[in-house]
């Protein structure tokens, strides 16, 4: 039988342990299992903000744009790419909300394939991606095939393969299913999709930060995500956008802004892409956020995604013990893939009552999220997250259930 | 002659003297005169900052979103709107760059009057709205009519009715133009847009924080503007966009995201925008630049519109005068317009060689900003500049070319 001893052993065994004081714990004995909705805050962070504000807005003002604030979106971009999503510098820019991202890399991917009628995704994608592939469809008369996968998995490539044509411009699917933290199959979706004449766009918003990705290798065209969840860059933080460097002088996003333009501040007539990634810019890059996005990067970075791979499967498994030996006779299945090569950091606890039982989680000082229809999502970040945590969860949603 | 005691003496008798204490001042007794750059630094910013990051990402996590957090775009929205911009709360939210806010709002006016092929602008608005415009014609086989106005003043109503007619979709300029200061008559220009069946768009980005604004009672259809000039947001800080009510229905904002939809935490299929000015929302709410943006705002409201006004005029007269009796016989001339109710916030300088010259002065202390071909232009933002600093910055102009 687990016991709370085994969890605090598995704790003191973990060489990311060190990493839990690392970040603001809150102070009323908060159990949360939710850093891959906002990721917990880093102990460094509100200094550099300070630090930043205060030395540089405050005093430098408008000559720190010519002392490294320009190249914000490029060198985290750069930093980003480089040690986390297996990309090559000049690929990555952390610019904009996600939305606005994917929204920008969806409509160059449609005006590079003219002619081609259709857009694959599924139905589980996270909802702004499909609300965007909606407008874009909407507004250029274009169709979307939808996979409907097992919600408490997601798309194989067999179910992109029976919908690609030569019709199809855009293939896009989340890298790891929001729900069911099922990891699709990125490298032979994105070659089916090139054996067809399509581009293959990746939303990373759920495993940059949690298990280890290689844009370069596995030959993804465009990719977008967030910087709030595993990477801890705060409420809202800046999106980043990949696009692979054989693409950048054909591809052309549709937001022309400054920032985006061959030498900006000469504020000449005529939009002219910029060189390279930069083109994919629009508006001025927001500092102070940037500056929370590369404390907790810098976090990320030091402890290296390999181990954090390897942690993160310890929790996920850990936790599906304590559901198989304690949850599943009181009425909870595991929604989440059971292979661990096909899951992400997350696990989803699926209960009829879902709703319910996440809101009195929450009231007894566990915060899980709720997942539409029947799923309590437990996200085990796995910097932040200890053994004990997900034992004292589980326990308390035994006790509630029992 | 022009004395420096003249200057303190304007000083003393000047009612928002107490604010340029708020604002951290540069320690290398900087002269700073590009405020509507970017604003200096209020004193509370970091202070703020770090209260949120701590106390509210810190310790209430994600259940900060349901403290605030997820309605700040409205709630500063209205504040900014409501003692700002002359519109009455529902109609303003602050959210993404003024980039993709233009963007947003000048496609969802040329899709809300279909058949017309025509936008008026100028060539001298703001080079991403001009960007913007271009993206936006190019998809959509539009076509841009160019106002070429004085470019040491702008375009007068005269110009946009020579250019108005049926074919006309969207009239969109700078309220206040950014080099040569000059404002634009909103009223007039708007009738006339809609005389013709078009929509107005306008952007406050050299306005707000420094004139006021009349948005509802113009007539105006759309604004968009930037927080991090006279409303000191800091550096890349969000931009707003206005939607005048009775539009809030009918238009359509193309980029689609969760936050924009109804129930967006239903993560439902199909998007339906949400009640009035949130469809114009795309991504996740970005909390701490939000965080500055409201410090900064606070300033503002606080000194109020009014009162501010009253000093940019007399700030930029002075400058003016000094010009007159100290440069105009050094080769200098005044590239903005001489009457104070044509007139921003910051007055250009004319000379050949005003790119070195504005080099030379930075090298020097003083901070004005260089703006294609000819013009040294100097940012007199009310709160944050003295009397002294006009006197004390044209004084070393003065020695430099005499």
């Amino acid at each position: 039988m687990a016991s709370r001893d085994e969890a605090a052993a598995l704790d003191a065994a973990d060489e990311l342990r060190a990493f839990h004081d690392r970040f603001v714990v809150a102070g009323d004995g908060l159990i949360y299992l939710d850093g891959n909705s906002l990721g917990r805050l880093p102990r460094d962070t509100a200094t550099r903000l300070t630090e930043v504000v205060q030395n540089q807005w405050g005093e430098r003002l408008i000559r720190a744009w010519g002392e490294g604030w320009m190249e914000l979106p490029g060198t985290l971009g750069d930093r980003l790419g480089s040690e986390l999503l297996g990309a090559a510098p000049g690929q990555v820019v952390i610019a904009d909300s996600t939305t606005v991202c994917f929204y920008k890399l969806a409509a160059a991917a449609l005006s590079a394939r003219p002619g081609r009628t259709q857009i694959i995704t599924d139905v589980d994608n996270f909802p702004t991606d499909r609300y965007v592939l909606e407008s874009l469809a909407a507004e250029r008369g274009l169709e979307i095939l939808w996979v409907r996968a097992d919600p408490h998995a997601g798309p194989e490539p067999s179910h992109v393969a029976e919908l690609l044509s030569d019709k199809t411009a855009l293939v896009t699917f989340s890298h790891i299913n929001y729900r069911s933290a099922f990891i699709l199959d990125v490298r032979a979706i994105t070659e089916l999709a090139h054996d067809h004449g399509a581009l293959a766009l990746w939303d990373l918003s759920h495993s940059a930060g949690a298990i280890p990705v290689a844009l370069d290798a596995d030959g993804v065209d465009l990719a977008v995500g967030c910087t709030y969840k595993y990477l801890n860059g705060g409420p809202g933080a800046p999106a980043y956008l990949y696009v692979r460097a054989e693409h950048q002088g054909a591809l052309r996003q549709p937001i022309w802004g400054w920032l985006g333009r061959q030498d900006p501040f000469e504020m000449a007539p005529g939009y002219m892409p910029g060189e390279g990634i930069s083109a994919m810019l629009s508006g001025t890059p927001p500092v102070l956020a940037l500056t929370a996005v590369a404390a907790g990067l810098d976090l990320v970075v030091e402890a290296g995604i390999e181990a954090i791979r390897h942690k993160s499967i310890g929790l996920t498994e850990y936790a599906i013990a304590l559901i198989d030996d304690w949850l599943v006779p009181l009425g909870c299945s595991v929604g989440s893939p059971r292979a661990a090569s096909r899951r992400g950091s997350h696990v989803a606890l699926v209960h009829p009552e879902a709703r319910t039982l996440s809101q009195r989680l929450i009231d007894d000082g566990v915060i899980p999220d709720f997942r539409t229809p029947d799923v309590i999502r437990l996200g085990l970040s796995p910097l932040t997250t200890r053994f004990v945590d997900v034992y004292d969860a589980l326990d308390r949603l035994r006790r509630m259930l029992g």
